[in-house]
């Protein structure tokens, strides 16, 4: 019998945030995994279970996925953890990756999961939902992300504002990541579509050190951490009718 | 001293999706508050608790929401629910409202709560933040709402298969929400846009009773439950540049 690899979304950093089913996991007999992106480097998962009470395993395992977008170099750190972890399961221990966030949205377990299954087809992978960074950044803001019939757009700000004009017409709210790089352009774009008393900034949405900053203009020409985000309500959305309730139609 | 009003998101059903500090304040004294859709209904907030080992306190306390989107109902409604909520906090105790999913999430908790805070602007309102039912539904079913640098858009299908071409060029996941009215135009729409093998199924992400469907052309014709989403992966999304790293830039 093989091991199943588990995901274990542990959410964005407050270890309150950790589901019952994740934290059930930590406290199995699975070997515990955790993502650096250099040898020996800090794991911001790991972080989040270092501030429970919960004992650190003897044997954990640090997987290294580098900070780059070079697909090759990024391929041969997914192929090393594949190989480190399979031969455990194949003597039938669990194996949980520690994710920071949500597995699904955002992590590198999914590029893992592949890699693991192109070793050995028939290791069984559980993926443990967990809550975003965005969710516990609109629940301390008391900001909804989302409110009847509304919609939401995810976005790397990075895409540009050409982009967010496109965008804006058609969602009720904007999650925009990774702010930092072009957080002034952001901000006077912001004040441009009359949205700035709209928007909240979150730094290290859910982790201890999160800071949240309501008055956004106060941010220009600052450099803030790269784990940053603005959500951004956009009250003027001009609605089109929605089909709603239970009837079949036709459109 | 007055009590916290606090909103538990409990996750989108299997209650080991419940946060370490969601079963934190159920644990405590707080008084629990349920929202159901009629005098004596089912409440799926409730229905997720029922499953755990917790014994269900003498006191909790039914609030009715009307499924209705005539504002005045449910003005009255939301009036009614702080009307009973309010000299609870003011005795001192907390109040916990039971929601389902994520508070910040397409629930009434917003409403609530600016509501309560008419009624007594000195009530301290808390969020914790949950597991959306779309992350719940990534993760049953191994598609990744987000890869490196992607987009996600959250849409109620009801809006129509112009508004989803309007979208579909932006974004490498849609979430649709809602698909039971228009599910078999929403299937034909996947099957012209080359989407159909992209896309997944799923009702009641993250419940117990929970079914997921890959080959969705196989519910033409189906009545589906109303609480049905599906994800669409767009692998065909043209990506402009996106601006990375840590370096300020002009755009």
């Amino acid at each position: 019998m093989r091991g199943k690899l588990i995901a274990a979304s542990l959410g964005p950093g407050d270890a309150g945030l950790i589901t019952r089913k994740a934290w059930q996991v930590l406290e199995s007999d699975a070997l515990w995994c955790y993502p650096v992106r250099r040898k020996g480097g800090r794991s911001h998962a790991l972080g989040i279970v270092t501030r429970t009470e919960l004992a650190m395993p003897d044997d954990i395992v640090e997987l290294v996925f580098p900070m780059t977008h070079d697909g090759q170099v990024l391929a041969r750190a997914w192929a090393r953890a594949a190989e480190k972890i399979v031969p455990v399961l194949q003597a039938g221990r669990d194996v949980v990756l520690l994710v920071e966030g949500d597995a699904s949205t955002f992590s590198t377990f999914t590029y893992l999961s592949r890699y693991v299954q192109q070793l050995d087809a028939d290791v069984v992978v559980e993926t443990i939902a967990g809550v975003p960074s965005f969710n516990a950044a609109a629940a301390s803001t008391s900001m909804p992300l989302a409110e009847t019939d509304d919609t939401v757009g995810i976005v790397p700000a990075g895409y540009g504002l050409d982009e967010l004009d496109a965008l804006l017409p058609h969602f009720d709210t904007l999650v925009l990541l990774k702010v930092k790089p072009l957080l002034d352009s952001v901000i006077d774009w912001l004040d441009k579509r009359g949205l700035l008393a709209q928007a909240v900034f979150v730094e290290k949405a859910g982790a201890p050190e999160e800071r949240i900053v309501h008055d956004v203009a106060l941010l220009k020409g600052e450099k803030v951490n790269y784990l940053s985000l603005m959500l951004v309500r956009n009250p003027n959305r001009v609605r089109g009718e929605v089909m709603r309730g239970c009837k079949k139609k036709d459109v």
